[in-house]
C-alpha cells in the first residue's frame, strides 16, 4: 500500500523545483546533492515527470531541469500519477475486469471503496507544490532561529 | 498502490458471515461457493481474520466459521489491518527511518502526506459491515425485483 521509492523521490524532485524563482534550470547533480537522490533514480524519475509535462530537460553545459508548469498547478496526485498512473485502492475499481465475481452492480464494498478513493484523490489534488515550498521555507527560517538561538 | 488480492477475499468472506444472523457458523464450503473465493486463498484469509479476532473457527462436522464480534464493530479499517498490517501511504510515514534524509521535523510532504493519510483511515474505518451486509440486502432485493419485471 506505499508509493513507491521512485514517487517519496519524485515529490522532493519536485519541491526542489518548485521552491525556485520561475524557470530557474537547476542541474541533476545539485537536485541529487540538496535532495539525496541517488543520480540512477534521478534519470529514471526525470523522465517520468517529463513524459507527464510537469518538468522540462535543457541539455548543454548550463543544462538541467526546470519546472514546466507553476508549482501551485502540480498536485501531489499529479506527481503520483505521473510516476506510477492512476491510484486505485481496490483492484475492483480498476475495471469490471477487476473484481473475478463482476460484482461492481451488486457489491456494497466496491461502492464504499468508490467514496473513499474519491476522497482520497481529492485530498491529494488539494496539495500544491507552491504551498509545499512556502512551508518549507517556514521549517527552514524556524531550524535557522533555533540554530542561532 | 492496491490492496492484496487476499484483502479483496477478505472483504467478501466477512461480508458474508456479517450478512447471517448472530452466531451463525457457515461452513468454508459454502463461503468458498457463494463468494467465489478460491479454497487455498478462504484458508490463509481465515488463519489472518482469526489471528486479528474478527473471526473464529469451529471444527467438526457441523463446523465452519462465525464472525467474532458484532457487524458494525468490524470495519473496512480493521480487515484491511489484518490482512496487510497498518496501512501507511508513503514509506516516510512508516518511521523515521522510512524517510532516506530524516526530514520527518522540516518536510512539507511528510506534513502533508499525514493529513491525507488520517482521512483516509478515517473513511476506512467509518465504514462497518453491518451497513455494508444492509447495502446488499437492498441490492439483491433491487435485482429480484428487476428479475421479476
Amino acid at each position: 500500500m506505499h508509493f513507491t521509492q521512485a514517487t517519496d523521490y519524485a515529490f522532493r524532485i519536485v519541491l526542489h523545483l518548485a521552491a525556485k524563482p520561475p524557470g530557474t534550470i537547476v542541474s541533476g547533480q545539485e537536485i541529487a546533492k540538496q535532495e539525496q537522490v541517488p543520480v540512477q533514480f534521478l534519470r529514471k524519475v526525470m523522465r517520468f515527470l517529463n513524459r507527464a509535462g510537469i518538468v522540462r530537460s535543457h541539455r548543454g553545459v548550463e543544462g538541467g531541469f526546470v519546472l514546466n508548469r507553476q508549482p501551485e498547478e502540480v498536485s501531489l496526485l499529479q506527481v503520483i500519477e505521473a510516476m506510477e498512473g492512476p491510484v486505485e485502492l481496490s483492484r475492483c475499481l480498476v475495471s469490471a475486469e477487476g473484481c473475478k465475481i463482476g460484482c461492481s452492480r451488486v457489491c456494497p464494498v466496491h461502492e464504499a471503496l468508490q467514496g473513499v478513493q474519491a476522497t482520497l484523490l481529492d485530498s491529494l489534488h488539494a496539495i500544491e507544490f507552491a504551498s509545499l515550498a512556502a512551508r518549507r521555507r517556514e521549517f527552514q527560517k524556524k531550524e535557522r532561529q533555533e540554530d542561532e538561538s
